[in-house]
């Protein structure tokens, strides 16, 4: 069985070669019905697909979603039509619906996307490949403790992504010898050669230098790809690189290795007389029957986790946000077992070592390397097999603000938490402050923004967000504040808290965080001048609750002013304005962070920015005026 | 001369050695003071920077922004004290100002920043020096062809940053002898071990792999730190990497290489004592002087370009804003000879080959590394040394974000232009399509944000973010588009257009690109319903023309209807609502993008997705139904 692995007969090999071929026969058909599409990168990847789909893969060739099967992400997104080909191939695709690539209401698109069964996570921006793979491998091997392998293609141009080189070392790191990666090197990026060329030879010395085991061998050699293949199985402990030297446009006459054929179909009149020139050479009519894959993941349950005792503190305690963070998740991971946690090297500042010390087998240290923490959430959360948090200051999410855009086309179901939100951070200095956070995840579809401004308010947040499907982001604070919510306060998505009201009251203040502590502050003082003011707390940001902040502005004379720890720019402040503007008498007035601040104390900051108490006085005031 | 910079006498040798345990001297004090700061991270580096600074580095002592001074760049940022301590000892630094380390109006902030003299670009968010440092060591090299060097200490932790390995592929493939990285191997990270601990022959290795000589050095030998940057001075078309061994927490009893002192300073009350031992070390109380430079850059002035003739359009042609941007660079590029262009291996569909054709030795092929391409435009801008235009499709800065964030706490002056905005991008697909960039960088601050709508608009953005201080976003479209200005119109930032309107205008229509032009056809389709509507091109979204805006919707009944090609949250509509937010009387309808796009037709997704010709008309009757 082994031996028939590593080197398969002569009629599988000539199988083999012949798939190769009617990949790049469907590859061509599939473009030119298009008009366009990256054929020569299909062209240079037909045989190592071949091998992976036909000879070496386990899978169930009808479930393609299937807990057992072994993955294969195609990191390389614009090689597309080669793997919808692989799935005629298989049986899972008819050849009608691939000439109909790219066209509206295709679910085969230009890039692959979760919209199809086979596709766990959508590529198309280069170098995030191999980042879930990792997270793919890393569940398979440490949670599951299952036999399931990871297989990635990459291109050669993509590996000037720095998010490739993260990837590496974290699965060096983690001993992923469940985790193969085959970099296509085919010469030839979308402008020009690659810088690398055809110098293989330095991919494979830059893998091995990241502790992976390399083999370079020629891409196009089915035999020598079944045994590279059949080696990386056999190798225990580390991840495997298999350098595959290939031709940009293999097997097409005077388009193979030729420069400017990136992105194009062939021309139409040359279609049929390259077609039969490629089925000349194949000489059988067979189809091999993928392997079936050991069965022996886990079964498990991702969904309904219950809180299963109420919050432990009492309104008037005070704690950060970000600490409660922590000592939620890691109730929560008592509630489930499937909760895991990552990290960036911050897990003593943002808390997550609470999780770590209770739940150790759970937690994912994923140094400092933020695009690759977020590529690894996504694939430990493919096919429903984790509940992935994953914590890091909220500015440094800005260096994955790209893997959490692709995350939303992925329909990816992962949780961010982030700490050290707005110039509240105070000393830690400017760079570590986020302020820009409510913007991006605001602006990424279908992820939900929560904001939490006390203990009992976290703890709810981290529950919902195990419990919803599609991202979620918890923004938390540095700033020990106030309990301010009972421990049997009910929260739900897109309702805010009126947490200060009277009959007779004048303006409506919203704030979240900190700010919500200033706005109660003022409240306070404003109500000794006799000045009644309504405060809410949205809780979350995304979706916000229109219809609680339009009624309460309605009640306030249309008065609303909304203040936040954030730059004016795509927070609070614009979702508030947004959400009101089709209401006739409601005027907004926005209290936020403009320009780049410093570091200072905490209550200095607030001030000096215009977010403090004694500014939103003034502002109730001055609104109070007109 | 050579022969003492590689072996200085034992004199010398002393001396350094004496100034590096002075800068922990002042590093202790100074985190002591403050109560917080990196002072272990200070501590590993401290005969590195006695070296560099006292030994190898060639700059004026008292003009630390001369643009012939050797460069420092201090990536790992939270070193702060160490560099600070330098310039202590440099002159430039009094004692007691560095005992104010990190209270508020202090510029020696947690983490430095431009608004020091002797700092070029913000760090502390990691990994992102040795970009910047690439790219002011290109400029050297190859626009100002001068004889400085460039220097960047970068921690070991930072590694884990997939940007950094993008900076040592660009360094390597074009050669940059004039480039020095330090690896600061110290062992230790945040929360933990670094991955590696002081496996520095595994840095080596993957530094070596990457194609840098380099070097493998005791970082406490000060007499082996002068040999290796000796050397490195001496290699030909490499860059180096001398990989430090170091302990964290140097020269302090009970400290040095132990766990759990990221970030802290000695305790109080240990402090006298330790500077006392450190103090008994020193055996001289002799100061070095730098070395002088060469002076051997050219004069430059990249202020005041004009156009020097007017744009070559005529109203009607058809032309896409992206092809335009390739056009104008290119006449820029005519107009002042310090006007560089870098891409990210898609200058053919971003049209920067223009530029490159007629000014290849301006042109800086970057290859598929969005992140390092910022930090190499970062670099190549300081001391004003060019006028960069960093070119990418506009989805993928997201990947850059990060390093974009730095850039405004950098003062940076850079130029970023984005192409393939919108669902308009149609056939590509959906993770080529820009949705989100808006939100990005209206977030940013002093960001100027264009969004041309035709060919002399955007040659105009062009010219304006040229002229412009700080960062500009000029955002563009693939889609063939007419000309509505004529040659002679003139433009400003902040400065709406209102391209339609008549004495009896019932709404007021904001669009920008693509959708201005079918707010145009609206407005045509809508005249002949005998509904008169005024149509505004903002021209810049940031600033926004909120005046124009506020007039034109009081003109017409306080309605207006944004539409534009971008997600709802952070963009157009937003920016508008809070623009007139505080005046009563104006109802905003928005028309924007939801939910996660697909390919198709241009014309068939801005229907599909709300944003046509159709879907503006139908929102401006039900407007005038209210």
């Amino acid at each position: 069985m082994m031996a028939n692995d590593a080197k398969p007969d002569v009629k599988t090999v000539q199988v083999l070669r012949d798939t190769a071929n009617r990949l790049r026969i469907h590859s061509i058909r599939a473009t030119c019905a298009s008009g366009s599409g990256q054929l020569t990168s299909c062209c240079s990847a037909a045989e190592v697909v071949s091998v992976l789909f036909f000879h070496t893969m386990k899978y169930k060739q009808t479930d393609p979603e299937h807990p057992d099967n072994d993955r294969f992400i195609l990191s390389r997104g614009h090689a597309a039509p080669i793997l919808y080909a692989a799935w005629v191939e298989v049986g899972d695709i008819s050849e009608s619906d691939l000439l109909n690539l790219r066209k509206l209401h295709s679910d085969l698109e230009r890039h692959p996307t979760p919209r199809l069964p086979f596709v766990d996570v959508a590529t198309g921006s280069l170098g995030q490949g191999l980042g879930t793979a990792c997270g793919m491998a890393y569940t398979g091997k440490y949670l599951d403790k299952a036999s399931h392998r990871v297989f990635c293609l990459m291109g050669d141009g993509e590996s000037s992504e720095g998010s490739v080189w993260e990837a590496f070392a974290f699965a060096s790191h983690y001993n992923l010898d469940n985790l193969v990666a085959v970099f296509d090197v085919n010469r030839l990026g979308q402008s020009g050669p690659a810088p690398l060329e055809h110098g293989a030879d330095i991919y494979q010395n830059c893998c091995e230098a990241f502790g992976w085991n390399t083999y370079l061998v020629d891409g196009h050699d089915v035999e020598a790809l079944c045994q590279a293949f059949w080696q990386a199985s056999q190798v225990k402990n580390k991840p495997t690189a298999i350098v595959a030297k290939t031709f940009k446009g293999r097997g097409i006459p005077n388009i193979e290795d030729a420069e400017n054929w990136h992105g194009k179909p062939v021309p139409k009149e040359r279609a049929d007389a390259i077609v039969k020139l490629i089925e000349s050479q194949i000489q059988t009519n067979e189809n091999l029957i993928p392997k079936s894959p050991v069965e022996d993941s886990p079964q498990i349950s991702i969904t309904d986790i219950k809180m299963t005792s109420p919050p432990a503190y009492k309104v008037g305690d005070k704690i950060a946000t970000q600490k409660t963070y922590g000592l939620a998740l890691a109730k929560l991971g008592r509630a489930n077992e499937r909760v895991i946690v990552l990290s960036g090297d911050t897990m003593n500042s943002t808390f997550s070592e609470i999780f770590r010390k209770e739940h150790p087998e759970r937690f994912i240290e994923c140094i400092i390397a933020e695009q690759n923490m977020v590529s690894v959430a996504l694939g430990c959360a493919t096919r429903g097999r984790t509940i992935a948090f994953a914590g890091a200051f909220a500015a440094f999410f800005t260096r994955a603000f790209d893997q959490l855009r692709m995350g939303a086309i992925s329909q990816a179901n992962i949780n961010l938490i982030g700490s050290h939100c707005g110039v509240s951070t105070g000393e830690d200095g400017v760079s570590q402050m986020a302020l820009e956070d409510l913007a991006m995840f605001r602006s990424t579809p279908n992820c939900t923004v929560f904001y939490p401004s006390d203990a009992i308010s976290t703890e709810h947040a981290i529950y919902l967000a195990a419990n919803t499907k599609g991202m979620c982001f918890i923004r938390t604070s540095q700033p020990e504040t106030a309990v301010i919510y009972t421990p049997q306060e009910n929260f739900e998505i897109g309702q805010a808290k009126v947490v200060r009201h009277g009959v007779n009251d004048k303006v409506t203040v919203i704030g979240a965080g900190v700010t919500l502590h200033e706005a109660l502050e003022a409240a306070d003082h404003l109500s000794q001048q006799g000045i009644s003011v309504r405060v809410i707390d949205p809780f979350t940001i995304k979706p916000l609750d229109a219809a609680t902040i339009i009624s309460s502005a309605k009640a306030t004379g249309g008065r609303v002013i909304t203040v936040e720890d954030h730059y004016r720019e795509g927070g609070i402040g614009e979702a508030v304005c947004a959400a009101v503007s089709r209401e006739p008498d409601i005027l907004v007035h926005q209290l936020a962070v403009s320009g780049v601040p410093q570091r200072g104390k905490t209550s200095e900051l607030l001030d000096m920015f215009g977010i403090s108490t004694r500014h939103i006085i003034a502002a109730v005031t001055l609104t109070l005026m007109k």
